[in-house]
């Protein structure tokens, strides 16, 4: 699976000089566009070079071994050329191309005879009807249509979020996303049909990537649902999936754009906690709730403290936390009383209301008091970024938060372009919302307990006199499969 | 009431040179900032000058005859300042000072002295707790601590929206996220512990304001249900409200903040449904969704046409539509082929695949077939903004909606800032995302839905015959009260 993001030499199987062709896209990105620098070859119709990349009219021509085939030609002549690519050696194949099994009768003729031929073959194939591959660590992309601009944004940083994606759209949505985010990308990789390499595939191999922290999906269909849990229960990273199609509607509309079988929905929300696999609710949370397993450390218990200086969120964010299954924090008059003392505070009962000044001492000392206390499993800061001493003090809350070991799901109650704004200038983890702080905390919450039970049925039982261990550990997660 | 947003001439009482005086910034937003030309007179306790206006040491020391007070000092003196303005003969006091009703035992018995001299003077009083109120029309601008190149940001424009807000954290992020949207505030008042003049008052007085097109509360109590429900049921403009308070912890919060008794969650959704308000699910759709009632006519069905060029959200807005309650529109045979003769469409049936490509030509025609076509009573459009024709044409979709009477939520495939930035430029009505889009859709019908029936309590049955009336018309509005 490695040689898919990190192929030694590549052929762009459809890559010519025409005009609005989408194979040169892909030969741009890699002999231009990219520091990535293993040989790229072209093959098309008149043997034609293409952005710099030597052209061929057959795979067979190409002096060297290539080990990665990129193929972007119309549907019809793609079985020809992976029986191509089978006879030249290369046994990777990722195929762009769209018309097969989501494309009426022909296409899935054309998907039998690929298969045929993959099968005799012993090849591996990534697609059809994708995207392609992306790794932001070496900058191989063979995604088709990328501009200069784009390619140089998305690909600067290299991130610890690894996306399996079946659709090209919702890949674009990400990148952009990460542009004004904390949190980058690793890897993605657009699976499309998966006639062959399918989610589970590259779940084990997102599991045993060194890079890879946390596993987004989006999926419009479960190919094997036993696998699935199967790959899904061997790993304790985070994975968040989104799945379209809990009405029938939706598995319509999914069907005619991927191909799959959509499945039952309660079936599929089932397996998710059987195999301890977190489901969102949205696409935009697969980018924005991932900061909270990359910046901060995991919420162990459902006791929040609550802070703002906007006394309104007290009882929006109150609401939200209850909820969601998490609990306000009881504070005793010991810890109030320590509150009090650092400054003049309008509540120190949960939800605490700072009142509109605070000094960076007051701050400090209440995230210590708050973050040292056993009433307390993790933060919910509220602080509107009034002055530029409060983003100051977030950035010192981050630290404190490693430092004793819980998380804080942090919200400015400010419009959220200027929330982005500030993000991405001080690099703090701003959540744009406070529904989505909460959901952040609430899925912390559960890979915690995710994580705990998967380490006990594993017989590695770490955390089993932990004391801030929730009673809820077990909830989610039903008897074997 | 009008006095409360067009006064001829302001006293601001507790206004002075003190450093951090809050009382200074309500003079200078009054006298320097902003072109609103009343006369503003500061109350003082040395009887200075305040930004150019002249101070006293008493009410009663003015000159001329203020109609409106806005008291900014020490809870406990505002007793006697009210009484002043009694003898002074003013009749409108915003008292936005805190420390009342939620400010314990010694709080409430100064409200009960203010009551009693309100009482016998005959004064409305707005407050207090409160931040003020702010006109844009007139450009009249009573909250405290307005900083010059925020003021001259929410004033510049003035819009159709008009605010009954509970706190001033809420009136912040309000008037922020109007700053990038193609909506702006009408009037804003925040109403605080609301001792005297409450939600329905202004309920009331919304109704009549000619200016004011759509009404948003924020709301952590009810004063008065049945008020509220009368107040509500005379209004044919749309209402939306969010309120804290659907947890008893969330009760609690409000409780410590503005002092009421937040009212049982069911109680308040009944009285919602049969005052005909809508309630919303977070304080950004306070702000996100009225652009569907001032921007685009009313959805009279629940039969919404889908497109896109991004095949993934076919399936992710089916399942929002349906889970909406709404219905993806049966696009006869007739209308597929139609469909078809525009150009290269991928999928003609409901959703539609645009495909990646499409001109402008084909967009129009589009258009008017889908809302030319009585299989369809509204649009979802989510085409990707891949190049600038593609905005050119959502700016002539809007137009067509007009031309045709139905309405389009359209939401942009595209990270959240960005969609920001082309809403801004091209001053069109984007949504941030699929679901906010498919909810102001919701909101608008069940907006129809309302109108509908006040219309025909009231008497007055416009809408009896109409061949797109819903069927559902009735179902979320209970027998009379």
């Amino acid at each position: 699976m490695n040689t898919f993001f990190n192929p030694s030499s590549i052929v762009v199987i459809g890559a010519s000089n025409s005009p609005f062709n989408l194979g040169a896209t892909i030969c741009r990105s890699l002999n231009e566009f990219s520091p990535f620098s293993a040989p790229v070859y072209a093959v098309n119709r008149k043997g034609e070079d293409v952005y710099g990349c030597p052209g061929h009219t057959s795979v067979m021509d190409i002096p060297g071994h290539p080990d990665l085939a990129v193929i972007i030609t119309p549907a019809k002549v793609v079985p020809g050329f992976v029986k191509q690519c089978g006879e030249k050696g290369i046994r990777h194949i990722v195929i762009e191309s769209s018309g097969f099994s989501e494309g009426g009768e022909i296409g899935k003729i054309l998907q039998q005879e690929i298969d045929e031929i993959k099968n005799a073959y012993g090849m591996r194939i990534m697609g059809p009807n994708c995207l392609g591959i992306l790794n932001t660590e070496n900058k191989f992309c063979c995604f088709y249509g990328v501009q200069k601009d784009n390619f140089d944004t998305f690909i600067q940083e290299s991130g610890e979020i690894s996306y399996i994606i079946q659709s090209g759209g919702i890949v674009v949505i990400v990148l952009e996303s990460f542009m004004n985010d904390v949190v980058k990308a690793a890897k993605i990789v657009s699976i499309g049909n998966k006639s062959d390499i399918d989610e589970s595939d590259m779940i084990e191999y997102f599991n045993t990537d060194e890079k890879t922290k946390v596993i987004c999906m989006y999926m419009e269909n479960i190919k094997d649902g036993r696998k699935f849990i199967e790959a899904a229960r061997k790993v304790a990273k985070p994975i968040l999936v989104f799945k379209v199609g809990r009405t029938s509607e939706g598995v319509r509309a999914a069907q005619s754009h991927t191909a799959g079988m959509a499945n039952n929905d309660l079936i599929f929300e089932n397996a998710c906690k059987q195999a301890g696999v977190i489901r969102v609710n949205s696409i935009s949370e697969l980018h924005s709730l991932p900061k909270i397993f990359t910046h901060m450390p995991p919420l162990k218990g459902k006791r929040i403290a609550m802070f703002t200086n906007s006394g309104a969120f007290g009882g929006i964010t109150a609401d939200l936390l209850i909820q969601s299954g998490l609990e306000m924090a009881k504070l005793s008059l010991k810890t109030q009383e320590r509150l009090s003392r650092t400054g003049q505070i309008f509540n120190v009962t949960n939800p605490i209301d700072l009142g509109p000044a605070l000094s960076m001492q007051t701050f400090l000392e209440i995230f210590d008091i708050l973050l040292s206390s056993d009433e307390v499993d993790g933060l919910l800061p509220v602080p509107s970024l009034w002055h530029p001493m409060v983003i100051e003090a977030i950035m010192e809350l981050v630290k404190k938060c490693h430092q004793y070991g819980k998380p804080a799901a942090i919200y400015t109650p400010n419009a959220a372009d200027k929330t982005i704004a500030y993000r991405s200038k001080y690099k703090v983890p701003l959540f744009e919302s406070p529904e989505e702080a909460v959901r952040a905390l609430a899925v912390s919450h559960r890979q915690y307990n995710y994580q705990v039970m998967k380490e006990e049925l594993s017989g590695r039982v770490y955390y089993k006199t932990l004391p801030n261990r929730s009673d809820s550990a077990y909830e989610d997660y039903a008897e074997g499969v």
